[in-house]
């Protein structure tokens, strides 16, 4: 696709057709797409950068997974359209089980996204197939059907681009929850213990960097940063920048 | 698509059902339907309703259309499936030619278009293949070229959901230009001379009912009506409202 480059948004068109070669490959569902174009609303309305607000949460957010004992990044065809490379470093620098769990599921879909990873250098996906034997309790769509060795078992959860029945049901599970969400109004955001209000393609590189730094440092540390974290707060602070900017 | 009536987003649903119709019907682009979602948040902040400001903007709007010499509706993929019989009875309502412009074009995309506004009895569309073969100046996207007979010899273009980037060159020809957009943020928002900051599916009959009501008055009357119409000051009342939603 030819977007020229001086496209006052080219940046944001350029994500789109990630978005939609997913789609062409079959990662991403019709409905994935739609899902896109209501964040991108989201994020013209935050001025399409990474915030303090977000800084702060992707910071809490890394402590969080490094703390952990085993925590799952969940993802799904927009995450892994969207950023799959930077999902499996994620993966790596936190130590983190990466885990595919979609809501319009088809076993073409699952497939297409292990593929995927794989071709970007994960080692082991979990969720596929009959793998996702576990069921999450308070579920009726697809995205209940988890793996044992998994999200089910997992402490901590890192549920990009989540829809907020699940996010609830996890929560209610346990779990501690991290999600990206660019609508701060969102159950999901509401919901998560701390919700990073950023686009997932500039979140995850922030969560890295922020990630490699934090390993540095001793565990107090990021225990410290964790229980100073206020998500509602923090979901207040998003909210006011998306006032201001309207 | 089984969307049950009770439910609390079926009109929403619904419009997104025409999308997606539109999108298996080589209608719409996999980006219309991203397009689609960014429109449906905003509309979601706007309420989902006819505002008294976009009201006022689609009466000012079709008396332009009306007092125009030589007015043409712009169409693309997302407009055809959303409202191809609407914009048929308005361009028969106001005299206004209708041409395909599509900023991801392909030969098979125009003729599924033409063909879909045929169906709905349109006579005459513009700008199909080698038809469109003048060039808007300063534009580098597909959207550039257009009919000879159509929007390039045009004086007044309805150009829903348009690109800002050529929103603005239409702008810069000396064409007055009316947009249909849900973002009262965006460049073609503000570049445009009427903005109505409604969902399409809505703007357009509101549109043909202010026209066939304006058709029994005269001339004085309609150049009043768009004399007096203050675009800056609509678009700030339409960002009031969704001010006070977030």
């Amino acid at each position: 696709m030819n977007i020229p480059s001086n496209h006052p948004r080219a940046k944001s068109l350029y994500i789109r057709e990630l978005l939609v070669t997913g789609f062409r490959n079959g990662l991403v569902a019709p409905e994935g797409l739609i899902a896109h174009g209501r964040g991108e609303a989201f994020d013209y309305l935050l001025g399409e950068h990474t915030t303090k607000a977000a800084r702060d949460a992707a910071n809490a957010a890394s402590s969080m997974l490094l703390l952990s004992k085993y925590p799952v990044i969940s993802v799904n065809g927009n995450v892994t359209a969207l950023c799959a490379k930077g999902i499996i470093e994620l993966s790596h620098v936190t130590g983190a089980a990466i885990e595919v769990n979609l809501f319009y599921r088809t076993t073409e879909r699952e497939m297409a996204i292990e593929k995927e990873l794989k071709k970007n250098k994960a080692k082991t996906i979990l969720g596929i197939g009959s793998e996702a034997s576990m069921r999450i309790p308070e579920l009726q769509s697809e995205r209940r059907r988890v793996d044992p060795n998994g999200i089910y078992k997992a402490d901590t959860l890192l549920v990009p681009l989540e829809d907020g029945d699940r996010a609830e049901a996890l929560v209610n599970m346990g779990k501690t929850v991290i999600t990206i969400d660019l609508n701060p109004l969102s159950r999901t955001a509401k919901v998560a213990h701390i919700t990073i209000v950023d686009n997932i393609i500039r979140a995850i590189p922030e969560m890295i960097v922020a990630a490699k730094q934090l390993k540095e440092k001793n565990a107090s540390v990021m225990k410290r940063i964790v229980e100073e974290f206020d998500n509602k707060a923090n979901l207040a602070k998003s909210l006011n920048i998306i006032r201001g900017d309207i």
